[in-house]
């Protein structure tokens, strides 16, 4: 077993899953009903007296609940290390940081690869459909099974930017504060586009079975490399993208191959990306997770006008994008605070300068962290942690 | 047969394809020889009696010789038909064009379906990779063949555009004008990423198998419609996406199917072009163009610096980009703009207001089909046309 040495000083270290199991039926939007679900969780910090400083952090598309710190025998830390940890800006030494796996998930929540109680066998293409105020509703029951009755925030890049948008709305009495970043209203055509090639790629594999798979001792790895190297282009911005690789090659510099193996390195990146991808990640749950993706727009419900959306929300708002984010781009963030402001709900907006492209949410960007860290430093203040 | 009942007054009308076979052997950039090769051709208008009134038309990736005008059966013209015809900015009153189908290609000229003379089967997989200099010079035998000594000018949209820059470079005395639309002196690690998304869609497709699916009597239906699907998100701007087919779905507008059929109008866009693509396309010749485009630099053989190697053309350029083209972008073209300045050469450079994204080259603009008739008749007035 490979640990590391010794961990960096401000990480949360090392780090166990918990999970919960929920008897009580969910009602799903799509109209299905799951008999019971586990939640899959991780908590950073200590829950204080009170219990007025616990966190919710949603995940995006393809990560789960392991958050922050490292799992043992591990190198790689969770997802949100840059932002969780003490002295981060969802400090550890002062909040209580949750984050549970998506249900339709594959990483310990109840999804496709779960055994559906009513056949004994894996859900597979069987799951339901999740959105994500299905997903709002379970992580309530998490909180209530944590005893915290409110959030001092709900916080989320991508979809869970998304996803803390959803609990303003939904349950606007269950958080003080929505953490947005990087994230949208809804999808335009050009992102739904992407995620149906993805679909497609995945569906279209003949090892996908109808989404069969595991019964039959496949899986469509070819498809959803394919769905993986598509969507990593959309997380780099270009300019990320040309730094990081350029038209460098293999090999000789003035001579091409004039074959169809790996020549550029940026076609090595993507293979390895879509390739270890296969290794940690279920194709029915990705498609699940598109489709929320595509289907999220809670601004349908009043005619497409989200300040209305918007209008029952108590939370106070931080909005983030990052100029070269073409995924969710600042227009789509603009237009969040736009709608908050439009009913009188306090937000603080930060468009962020950074190359990364999407994936800048993830990463130590100074100015990202220390717009994050003041915002959250106050949060603290005012529920005493 | 359904063909138009009367066509266009602007539009060349009906088109008959030629062909013809060179028997000399053809060195190619990647070491192989071809020991003869067949193109096919179109043309528009006449050879004037001095041979001065020529202009050579460069297909992009997808592309053909059928650039204008009408097949009998066929309702749908050619693939430039906005810039082809009497009066257009290749006014076929005044202009002699010919358009070629690039070898390596599927649609008459010698490529992967075409017989291998030396196996007395289709080439498939055999066919050996060809570059964008390999095209100019079949396309150099094209004009000695029509009797054509020098282009009033050679033209072409992206890979098009990218083979006009080339014959500047390569055969400087034989062209009078370079027409570069919507092109790039290289591709960006980005646009290297989606080929590579897309060959590895082809590739792996189980139906594939190594490129002889034709001997196979199979054919990798689904890499090529994953291939395509990708390529048109590419080709439209986020925007024109948005404006085409915004969420709109089929169905109740507020009612989600939570199913994978199709449901928002740009999947049932993205699959119908998949589809129809398939029908007509060969996936190894597209294999070869996105490698062609790839290797693309002509700036390599010149240690990177582009203006050394246009240091020798004898063309005068116009170079056109289009504002909300995301795959070549402006700042591609303005690269050209700047390495043609820097060595002294005559250019004129148009940054055209379009929200079409890059597929604005193929379309009636009208500031970008005025731009480019005002070139043209100029050049036109010179060469007595």
């Amino acid at each position: 077993m490979s640990t590391p040495q010794s961990l960096p000083s401000d990480s949360v270290g090392y780090v166990e899953p918990a999970s919960v199991h929920f008897d009580e039926a969910l009602s799903l939007e799509s109209g299905h009903t799951l008999s019971g679900y586990t939640l899959a969780y991780e908590t950073y910090g200590t829950l204080n007296a009170d219990r007025s400083n616990a966190v919710l952090v949603c995940h995006a598309l393809s990560g789960d609940h392991h958050a922050a710190g490292y799992r043992e025998g591990e190198r790689k830390p969770g997802w949100w290390e840059a932002c969780i940890g003490p002295g981060k800006p969802l400090d550890t030494n002062r909040f209580f940081v949750v984050c549970s796996n998506n249900i339709g998930g594959c990483h310990g929540s109840t999804g496709p690869t779960s055994i559906n109680p009513t056949t004994g066998e894996a859900y597979g293409a069987d799951f339901p459909m999740v959105t994500v105020r299905d997903w709002v509703k379970t992580q309530a029951r998490l909180a209530d099974h944590l005893g915290i009755e409110t959030w001092a925030a709900v916080a989320g890049g991508s979809l869970g930017g998304m996803q803390a948008l959803q609990w303003a709305i939904d349950l606007p009495e269950r958080l003080a504060h929505a953490i947005v970043i990087a994230a949208a209203p809804r999808l335009s055509a050009q992102n739904i586009a992407f995620n149906e090639v993805a679909r497609q790629a995945i569906r279209s594999d003949p090892a996908f079975h109808e989404g069969r798979y595991a019964a039959a001792g496949d899986q469509p790895a070819t498809g959803l490399m394919l769905a993986r190297m598509l969507g990593h282009i959309t997380y780099l911005s270009e300019a990320a993208m040309g730094a990081k690789f350029g038209r460098e090659r293999r090999g000789e510099p003035n001579d091409y191959g004039f074959h169809y193996d790996v020549e550029f390195e940026v076609e090595s990146y993507l293979r390895h990306q879509g390739q270890s991808f296969v290794d940690r990640f279920d194709a029915n749950t990705y498609l699940l997770m598109t489709k929320a993706l595509d289907y999220f727009d809670p601004a349908a419900a009043t005619g497409g006008d989200l300040a209305t959306a918007l209008a029952g929300a108590k939370a106070r708002f931080m909005v983030t994008s990052f100029t070269s984010d073409w995924r969710f781009p600042p227009s789509a963030s603009r237009e969040i605070v736009r709608a908050l402001l439009d009913t009188n709900k306090p937000v603080s907006y930060a468009e962020i300068r950074a190359d990364h492209g999407h994936d800048a949410f993830l990463m130590p960007v100074p100015r990202y962290r220390s717009v994050f860290t003041t915002y959250m430093q106050r949060v603290a203040a005012e529920v005493g942690a």
